[in-house]
């Protein structure tokens, strides 16, 4: 799929994750894609946890979720992120860490997607819950997870269809000004 | 460019940038890449100033540079992201909307990279001056910018290869575990 079309279908698709499996090889796909993703001196915080099998993946969601874990506890793979904030905090207090896991997730959802995968980036899990369940070290921090899954329906777009109707994002007006602030494009 | 190509092509490139104007429709593409991205509860919380022209761009390195501007001053388009922070912190404290910075901002490499452009994410601008240079609000936050530019070499590969030859990245065995800690893929 060309870049600029997986960019504009990704959606958050939690409600239309089969529960076929998914082959080893397109996990690893997705994996190497965040892999690949750029970060604050390359210092690539980021580890991922793969759970693979719905049974697997249902016991983590159970144990862990906060909220909405029936939509996708069947899912046959959950990816789950992970950051050690040790020593990776700007001067000013903030958690700049987060911004690199961002790129990082973005690349693991546009590949996945490009893959014919559906996806759903969910922060809603008790990382303290998750640390204790997988022996995940003291240092780590949880951080962002998604589901990943064919679709429910036949395909992508036809699972996708209804939410990228109900897609709300703000106008380019209202994000971007040129040269100064105030601007419009 | 498909996807995974453009994931595995993206280079932060800021010495290989030509002064060549970028065409408007690009630059547009490129923030309705950023617009597309997912972010908790669709805040949406990016703002973008597309600084257009190299006399421009010259002028704000030159003013809020805090390292290596050298490389990049005549770029002819820089993008800064800024955020609104107000409301938008987690519970424990986390800057969580920096997640979604890097969401966004990753689409924006990616589609540069798609288009024939070259990037190179910074963060190390001083964002009060930006802010006074620019109108910024108050409460706007600078997070991260990146040059956009035609490559210097005849295409996107020639300016990458001696990046991509360089790049170094932990092995998938360092950054990934199944099932629970420790267990290699």
């Amino acid at each position: 799929m060309e870049t600029l079309e997986a960019i504009s279908k990704r959606a958050s698709l939690k409600t239309h994750i089969s529960t076929r499996d998914i082959e080893d090889d397109k996990v690893t796909k997705i994996l190497e894609a965040a892999r690949l993703a750029p970060s604050a001196t390359n210092e690539q915080p980021w580890r991922f946890v793969v759970i693979k099998g719905k049974e697997n993946v249902e016991n983590v969601i159970t144990g862990a979720a906060r909220m909405d874990r029936k939509a996708f506890d069947e899912a046959p793979v959950l990816i789950l992120v992970f950051v050690n904030p040790k020593d990776y905090v700007f001067p000013d207090g903030k958690t700049f860490y987060l911004l690199d896991i961002g790129l990082a997730t973005e690349n693991i959802l546009l590949a996945a997607t490009d893959l014919g995968l559906v996806s759903h980036p969910m922060a809603s899990l008790d990382g303290d819950k998750l640390k204790e369940m997988l022996d995940i070290p003291d240092e780590m921090e949880f951080v962002i997870a998604t589901p990943l899954g064919y679709p429910l329906e036949g395909s992508y777009e036809e699972a996708a269809q209804e939410r990228w109707r109900e897609r709300t994002r703000k106008d380019l007006k209202e994000l971007v000004y040129v040269n100064k602030w105030g601007t419009p494009l």
